[in-house]
């Protein structure tokens, strides 16, 4: 016989399955799936939140329930892989509709990330008579909304650096060495595509203007995985150099913005009749300043933002403290100091947390958090 | 019921595990091991080799079997990790010593690795009308002789790279950022004590006079493992910079060897009177000649050759195709373009073989074999 509390692992497990159909059609709301049972112990409603459809997950699992066996909600048991809503926003609160449907006893992975709600909504059901549980499977449950929780804490987005680059930190061959406008693969074919997930997670994605006159990429979401809102396309280009007929410019559909200090209007002109969405910022040591192009993004929902950037975008995003994950994709090659390194001088180490390592082929991928989202910590942003 | 190619890869497991024990005790010499079952398939006799002990794993074997059920090895099996020598050396031909005592069939994970001889122990058993089988877990067989296998083939030693540094490539922090005369790690406990098991499998290890100067190390086997001969410590000190109260000179007992281009007498005589060997090597640009370094060693006997050079002489001896195998400890941590990279500039990216990941706490091994020493190409070795 498992025991309580390896039951509720086993059945939260399932609610981070349903979690994880969320992503791609949650954001900017967090993705959440819910298990409820009987008081046999029983499945009988499942649900994950989609954007679109508004219900949050418990809602949509309890509208399964009611249909399937509403008479067998009373004394049940709800997993739900973040603590419920306590407020009303564009439904109602989820407290209330678990305790009118009867639950007995409410398990939640981890509680909410906004800390001027976060424990509200445990606290009303335990008023109510429920018995609540918090912190079943919560490292998993917050892996999945590191996003929201950067998000709804700061409005900025969750920033996840891809670098892809040779086992000595190059990520492109010495100048010279390869004809420009012939792209450089440094990393394998199964390395790259597995870029495309990482897109297909994100809410924006951002290049520099150098990578852009470097390798013209498209920049979009080739996953063939569901989403709801379109990648967003971000170039940093100060000086606006951004090439018109650049396949970025091309492609422009209302998803491709550009932040700028320039005040060249007739650029600014050409490129918006394109499609293109110029937002120019105050110059800082005459480059775009990125916190306020983080903050900007946030103001827009945008809760995941992926990195794609070079050598100097690199070293100033990480010199900024704005890097919240580094996804490293490292090719078993050794390039030499000539090469083009993948980050410039730092004033100070950058250290990393846990590692995980993946493997693409003979390729590497290491992962990791250098700062935690969901920790409550004002300080960590600046 | 296991097949008989089943029963084979699990004796020949056991008898690599034996062979291993010869780790340390065996070179110049190949470890390795020998299982031999009677004709019911029990084990009645196991051995290895040791250098000091005279016998190859098979005799050690079949003595074994001889004083446990001599009689039951008439029809017998015998596992055993490399071709039976055919040839009289410092013992009899175990071909003949496998053919006398009555086995009828002989499983051998891979052939000798000298092209000269290389088959000719499997033909002698053929020949006798025993039955044989070659190339049962060969990999794993080969991975344990790969100094032997060079050597043997070229009589130079196998060259295994060790490289601590960052993610990025670093090998010590920019100059000026620690002061020196204090240690500075840039890989964890628990990765830096991983080293020792390399310097054990060793037979010598190197280093560059800058190292010397810079960390001033022991470079002792500190493993605790058995060994039998004591590990050669190996500087490459050009202009004979060696300081004479360095460590290295100070626990100096016929064990350290320095090769030099320089013709000063008076430091030679010091370094001599104080236990170091000094060879002196015809200039190449100023510097020791590596290949011909690599020589002498080979001439020594020395089939396995560590080393934990700095950015200079990893360069140069990627750059000269010395390079057999790398191990890299990484340590998870990005320290920017000013520190010391672990490789200068290279006219071609070092392309590796299949990855191995380790690893040690938080940091990472990455295990690759640049060139494989097995394969007969004359060619390969400049």
């Amino acid at each position: 016989m498992p025991t309580q509390h390896e039951e509720d692992i086993y059945w939260m497990q399932r609610a981070l399955e349903l979690a994880r159909r969320g992503i791609g059609i949650t954001s900017p709301n967090p993705a959440v799936g819910c298990v409820i049972l009987d008081c046999a112990g029983q499945v009988i409603g499942e649900g994950w939140h989609e954007y679109d459809l508004l219900d949050h997950a418990e809602v949509a699992a309890l509208k399964v329930a009611q249909q399937h066996a509403s008479a067998r909600l009373k004394g049940g048991t709800a997993y739900v892989t973040l603590e419920p809503c306590n407020h009303t926003g564009r439904t109602g609160p989820c407290t209330q509709a678990l305790i009118a449907a009867g639950v007995k006893r409410v398990v939640a992975a981890t509680g909410d990330p906004n800390p001027n709600v976060s424990g509200h909504g445990m606290e009303a059901l335990h008023a109510a008579g429920l018995e609540t549980v918090l912190g079943v499977c919560e490292n998993e449950a917050r892996r999945i909304n590191e996003g929201f929780a950067r998000w709804i804490q700061h409005k900025r987005p969750f920033v996840l650096m891809k670098v892809a680059m040779t086992l000595d930190g190059r990520i492109a061959p010495p100048p010279g060495q390869h004809s420009a406008r012939e792209p450089y693969w440094i990393t394998s074919e199964a390395a790259r595509a597995a870029v495309q997930p990482l897109r297909w997670q994100a809410d924006a994605v951002v290049v520099g203007v150098d990578t852009v006159l470097a390798d013209d990429p498209h920049l979009t979401d080739r996953s063939g995985l569901r989403r709801r809102r379109p990648l967003l396309r971000v170039i940093l280009d100060s000086a606006l150099r951004m090439p018109l007929d650049c396949k970025l410019v091309r492609t422009a559909d209302f998803d491709v913005i550009l932040f700028t200090v320039s005040k060249d209007d007739k650029k600014i002109t050409e490129l918006t009749r394109r499609g293109v969405r110029v937002e120019v910022l105050p110059a800082e040591a005459g480059r775009v300043p990125l916190p306020a192009a983080l903050d900007m993004l946030g103001s827009e929902g945008i809760l995941n933002l992926l990195t794609e950037t070079g050598t100097r975008l690199n070293t100033a995003l990480l010199a900024g403290g704005l890097v919240d994950r580094v996804h490293i994709f490292v090719s078993p090659q050794i390039m030499g100091s000539d090469a083009v390194p993948a980050f410039k001088a730092l004033a100070h180490p950058i250290q990393m947390g846990t590692v995980e390592v993946e493997r693409y082929e003979n390729d590497l991928g290491i992962c990791s958090l250098l700062r935690d989202p969901w920790r409550v910590d004002p300080e960590a942003i600046k």
